[in-house]
């Protein structure tokens, strides 16, 4: 089957691919030829004017390799026009950063010539993405061929054909050269310097970019220990970070359904466009009678967990009292190793059911889906992860006991996630890159195909789905070290040295591992912000009521527990209040990010006025 | 002295007179004649475009009236120009708010004709307002006929003549209909409904509207105490208040320097334009080195001051019990109302101190300026009014002195206040209105002079210096609530009872006491928002430490102290965390309001794509 023109390397050059999009191997002949004229089509008529071929690999012997794979590009005019359309900000000639319009282009920084250059491959890529999904049925009832297929006028066709299985997927392609470059500056040579953010942003996006960002400010954040300042003056970074990738001052465009919701036609109240609506008062429902009696019946199960550890540790303990030897003091580790595997296990497990329930809560946005599955998940895995370790502190007030656990937990659950997410997915992307190596050199012989082995390598490659466990995983390092600060210091060493082993085994990951994702635009860490700012909260109580508990401290007060707590209570009453005043004096946005903006805003007011002038002498 | 036109009565008609401007009556002939010139002059010209003329009091024998008095007034074109200008929000066809556009207004919702009433006279006068702060020196070095009155080209000239004293006052005139139909169904008549608010927000414009809206919340939420959420909850009516106003998405306009504001002649890094800067730097000195040892000065007065009223409250006390008949029972109270005087005394007087030094640390922005102005009282006051209160409860722990001291502090400040703000400008304001109607009487004999008379009446009215005081009021009010509820609920009624007094009294001084204001823009009620947060929170940790200390929780505790305060400070901490929750959870803005607002960014953005393709269709 060969629909349009298809091309192999030899006439790559008509374009340069830029995305991938891949369907399924059945999808019947007139949906493709329908699709591709929709992306082909000219903007005015509906399309997405881009630029679409089909990929022929050689016929195959053993195994059959889809047909159905075709590669995306633009003609840079498309381009800067859909940079101006996606609202790209980009820098002036004057420094600050203003939105890209075409007709303003020669006053932009670096635009030479006809703008070649001017786009990084990921804005390219990020707006054919937009131009993809933004590629709305006209009057079609159904996709051509798949009359169960539904669409109406408005409906997006990329997100259909995906929420359907006919579209597989489509990704990025990796661009190697840069990538052999951004490698080597960013993880290639061991080096003390700061991470090439800006590469990473350049070729990855502002939202993986952010994550590379924070990540290294806790990690330097963590040396001094000054915890409590810190996450007000990350905000001031995020924003100075995002202003110079143009990313704050960015307006969001209008929000889409996601692709999982669904509901009975009805009208958007803001657009007045036909789309699916669901009853708020529905969603309630799910979320009240279903999703909260989950997670408080999981927490439940946290607790019997814990509870079966505190006896296995008792147990280990009375066998090594009666019988002190080597293999009982080994013993003694044992109980804290498994329950460190089997909270990574029920966080696992817990992760795919909150994912599930929230998919079925049916929220009509990506973001609302993602705050609800980030609070389920947050607060399950704080209870997991913390609850043995409160429990020791506050009722058993055993320091020794949590010293250990403390110890045992962290390590326990750093070598776990080293290996589940670098080792483990770099292991199998080998094997499998091995194996489409050997294929494509059987089949073509020593003929060198960059571009049919690159997308053929990269379509099987995994999925990154975001920084979600990313950040995940620094909010419960966070925890580990800043909840119980004051009894174990030595966890943040062990966390920063987690974190250098982690910037190294996360970029090569993103640059290796998983098919390049689609930048995504982002200002801010988002609600991972409000997740550290409220443990940092939590942590100044825990460790005020720890240093009163602490014998040195108990023993200035010999006769008195009261006056004790009272001291205690108003120390911690004092600095919580600190740390809300500081939020409030410390500005998040720099004064001269500030000043910038005030710019940008005086300046486009003086625009409008000058027009309006102009426009009252032309009448 | 004649200048330009100028009318009496007969030719009043010739336009409304909306504004009246003060000059000084020294005022040299040629500054007078290029002022007039410059508000007459067109827009393209740098001009203001009003309608400006001299009101000519009649030959008067005893007394001189200022011969330099001015009423302005506009056409009805340049209103409705002024209203797209300062980017005035109203109603549209389909119900949302919109910015007012002229090319548009057959579109918006009570444009009829040619628009004669459309605009309320609150909003031509901030029009009128706003296009004389806006007119600005294009080449003249100085005004006319004083050389040392500097210009540069884009100062302000109504703010450099207002700083030098050349301009007394600008302020709008009452419309004598208008008020007495608000009169009348704002205080007129005593009924248990609501406020007005739309009329207010009308008359008087949106910040006092939110003033009164808030009063009127505040008390009803007195009623049943439920203050842990209320705060939450008039965010939200106030969200919706200001988007039914029409100011919740108005932009800001550029914020131009305050006028006292002084300093070396240097360029704005966001505008360009030439104008005073004074290094941040040395503000910050002044700041910090002065301004704030003033304020721990005052604090240790206030402190001693509260020593020396112990000492006479013991003293009053003792012989009360050496010789216990009437005159020494009365003593007993005599104590806490001087102290209650005294406090309202040292608030003024610091008062007036905070101005200065706020003012000397010279601010570039009025808003800056008002937030350090509201920082330095609230403690002040904040310690004045409560240190004694948190002395007796928590260090003497005497609960009957704490009930005697709220009730007389409460009692006594109302009383002063009310007298202070109300009945006394009141009188005052009655036999200046006597005088001045005697006079007219004799210069007119029983020809009626509405206009001149009004003008004249009005020019000596008291000018009313914004919300502050109010807000503050209310402030402590809800402090002497909140902080100690638990053993004095009755301050609750009090409170509830005054501020019915208190919406007739304020009702009452706005519409006759004071000069009408201008109308001011409001989208929330500010910095208050916070202020009134914050006592929450201080008035929760109180409230749970009172509770503890009260002998019927402490019978529950017989042998352990520990336990007890263990459990208070555990149910303080569920309870301050209830309260962000909160926070976060109840959405600032109701969803209606934001269903409307997303319409409103859909809308223009969908304009925006639509004037794209039909230029790119053009071209």
């Amino acid at each position: 089957m060969q629909l349009g023109l298809s091309f192999s390397d030899s006439d790559v050059s008509s374009f340069t691919p830029l995305v991938v999009l891949e369907l399924a191997d059945d999808t019947k002949a007139e949906a493709i030829t329908w699709l591709l004229n929709r992306i082909r089509d000219k903007q005015q008529n509906g399309g997405a004017e881009l630029l679409v071929n089909q990929l022929l690999f050689p016929a195959q012997d053993d195994q059959k390799s889809n047909p159905n794979v075709f590669v995306v590009g633009s003609t840079l005019q498309r381009l800067l026009n859909g940079a101006e359309d996606v609202g790209l900000f980009k820098e002036f000639q004057d420094g600050t950063m203003r939105g890209f319009t075409y007709a303003n282009r020669e006053s932009f920084k670096d635009f030479n010539g006809d703008g070649e250059g001017f786009l990084s491959d990921a804005e390219c890529q990020y707006i054919i993405k937009h131009g993809l999904d933004t590629l709305r049925a006209k009057n079609e009832q159904h996709v051509p061929g798949y009359p169960k297929l539904k669409l109406y006028p408005g409906k997006s066709v990329v997100r259909r054909l995906q929420s359907k299985g006919v579209l597989i997927q489509y990704f990025p392609l990796h661009n190697k050269e840069d990538l052999k470059r951004l490698s080597f500056s960013w993880y290639k040579k061991f080096k003390l310097s700061f991470q090439p953010l800006d590469d990473i942003r350049h070729y990855f996006g502002e939202g993986l970019a952010l994550y590379f960002g924070f990540l290294e400010y806790f990690t330097f954040a963590l040396v001094p220990m000054a915890l409590i300042v810190f996450l007000e003056v990350w905000k001031r970074c995020s924003a100075t970070l995002a202003y110079g990738w143009g990313t704050l001052s960015r307006k969001k465009a209008f929000e889409e359904p996601r692709a999982g919701f669904h509901g009975a036609l009805g009208f958007n109240p803001v657009t007045g466009r036909e789309e699916p609506v669901y009853p708020s008062s529905k969603r309630q429902l799910r979320i009240y009678l279903v999703s909260v009696p989950f997670v408080l019946l999981c927490l439940y199960l946290s607790f019997y967990v814990m509870m079966v550890y505190f006896d296995m540790e008792f147990w280990a303990i009375n066998t090594y009292h009666e019988n002190p030897n080597i293999a009982t003091s080994i013993l003694l580790f044992v109980p804290s190793i498994i329950y460190a595997v089997v909270i990574e296990i029920m966080n696992l497990l817990y992760r795919c059911a909150a994912e599930f329930l929230t998919d079925w809560e049916n929220h009509r946005l990506e973001s609302s889906f993602q705050n609800h599955l980030v609070l389920k998940v947050l607060v399950f895995n704080f209870v997991n992860c913390f609850a043995s370790l409160f429990y020791i502190a506050f009722v058993m007030q055993n320091m020794v006991l949590l010293r250990q656990s403390l110890a045992t937990l962290l390590i326990t659950s750093q070598i776990l996630n080293q290996v589940m997410e670098a080792f483990l997915p770099y292991w199998l992307q080998r094997r499998r890159n091995k194996k489409v190596h050997k294929r494509m050199r059987r089949l073509m012989g020593d003929k060198e195909l960059p571009l049919l082995g690159q997308v053929q390598l990269e379509t099987e490659m995994n999925t990154y789905l975001g920084t979600f466990d990313d950040y995940l995983e620094q909010f419960l390092l966070f925890g580990y070290v800043s909840l119980f600060s004051c009894v174990y210091p030595l966890a943040a060493v062990l966390v920063v040295l987690n974190n250098i082993t982690e910037v190294y085994s996360d970029a090569f990951k993103m640059c290796h591992v998983f098919k390049r994702p689609f930048s995504e635009p982002a200002a801010n860490i988002g609600v991972w912000q409000l997740a550290f700012e409220t443990m940092s909260i939590i942590a100044v109580v825990t460790n005020c009521a720890l240093i009163g508990l602490s014998p040195q401290v108990k023993a200035y007060f010999p006769e008195s527990d009261t006056q004790l707590i009272l001291i205690v209570v108003a120390i911690e009453h004092v600095l919580l209040a600190f740390k809300f005043i500081l939020a409030f004096v410390i500005p998040d946005v720099p004064k001269h990010i500030q000043v910038k903006l005030a710019k940008l805003d005086f300046d486009s007011l003086e625009a409008l006025k000058k027009r309006k002038i102009l426009e009252a002498t032309e009448t």
